[in-house]
């Protein structure tokens, strides 16, 4: 059934998901999306086949703890049933809502969103993983995190990312704004903070590949300089794995929040 | 083989081991036990059957970030080498050493142990989990983590542990020495923090069920003592699922060491 001409009952729903395994957020032809098990578990609750639209398609293996997206219901639900009827629904999905409200039509996940903030987590030991398998980058060969902290900081601004950018990105520009880029070691774990308004494909992947070049001491700060400089992919260190990126949260100017 | 006659070489090894899908600590008939995972790795560098014994057995489903154990072996090896040869033969294994030392035998795993620290694990919230499946306690209802904390206290000392002790429990005395009960929150995450020289079998767990009582605001601090007098199993709240708990570490009055 079309719903396109019926009223619309907008909700603003925040995600958990575990990636692996997953072929990313959006749905397409082969293997699952969040957004194709998502539908899935709605339908069978609302009997109406809705498209979730999300702050940020994330790639295959990335993960999520804080991700925002928006769908429109054909009927109006309290919030609180919309995520309690999806989880029932979602029951042995990596997929979990944690926060369901109802919103104006002017919330667009994606649209509204001023700022995303992403985790990158590395675990630096010479030992194997066991509980953190796909779950991080594990990093056999010791890293210097101040060195790459310090480094980063290069990134920081206003740049031409184009070394840094997927060939296959979609974004009309590669120029963008990075507000932060911290790089901090808690033991084993390395952890790499990163925001911005919006990121290019595969960006965070691509910016912690070249830090891990620089915390390995393959690269000095001057070679991270000229691969920014040089805006071209060729340029680039090293892609890092989708394991141990977290989509973390996304800012919105206001709530646009409707009182139920 | 039997290498009993033969110069042995003790190693003291810390572990990490996810145990979801495990038996436990304990080689058994049927099942993947870590002891087993164990010696076959073993078995696979240096040719000979050994054993393994550890700090705690802990039960099927139990977790360790840093357990404890010793190992004789027919040859002497460098202790990284011992550490690097094990993981090599672990790999897709959920066992990872962590650390290995060359020990006197003076040194035993269990019996030098002066302390052992647990750790348990609750998720305190509606959503369902995704990345913390069979890795902590999914609490759906609304629990008191202070108030916890409190009644925790008169768990605290020495006591007859009886109630909180399983049947199959093979100790010869019910009678421990609690030294630490904490129960803090962080966010959805709740933690319960132990510490003893030694537990009986389940006491972390019953510990952790009964005071999940007292969160939900079915029991009393009264009600938690009486349970604690009556020693007797038929006086326990609930036994808390093994997917929480965590072998923390274990201490030991020296270190053992011998001078590569």
């Amino acid at each position: 059934m079309n719903i396109s001409d019926a009223p619309v009952y907008r909700y603003k729903l925040t995600l958990e998901f575990f990636g692996t395994g997953l072929v990313g957020w959006q749905k397409q032809n082969v293997g699952r999306s969040v957004q194709g098990i998502l539908a899935e578990a709605a339908k069978k609750f609302c009997h109406h086949d809705v498209t979730f639209h999300a702050a940020g398609r994330t790639d295959a293996g990335v993960h999520a703890l804080g991700m925002v997206c928006h769908v429109d219901l054909p009927q109006e639900y309290p919030a609180y049933k919309v995520m309690d009827a999806l989880n029932y629904h979602l029951k042995w999905q990596p997929v979990s809502v944690l926060a369901s409200t109802r919103v104006s039509e002017e919330f667009q996940a994606r649209f509204s969103a001023t700022k995303r903030h992403y985790r990158y987590h590395i675990i630096n030991r010479r030992a194997p993983l066991t509980f953190q398998t796909d779950r991080a980058w594990h990093v056999k060969f010791p890293l210097d995190a101040d060195l790459m902290h310090e480094a980063a900081q290069l990134l920081v601004g206003h740049h031409d990312f184009t070394t840094f950018r997927s060939v296959e990105c979609q974004s009309q520009s590669p120029i963008k704004t990075l507000d932060q880029l911290d790089v901090w070691r808690e033991g084993e774990n390395i952890y790499i903070d990163t925001s911005a308004r919006s990121f290019l494909h595969h960006q965070v992947r691509s910016m912690v590949g070249s830090l891990y070049y620089v915390g390995r001491g393959k690269w000095t700060k001057r070679q991270l300089q000229q691969s920014l400089e040089a805006c071209n992919r060729t340029a680039l260190a090293h892609n890092a794995p989708p394991d141990g990126l977290y989509f973390v949260s996304v800012d919105y100017p206001e709530d646009f929040e409707i009182e139920e």
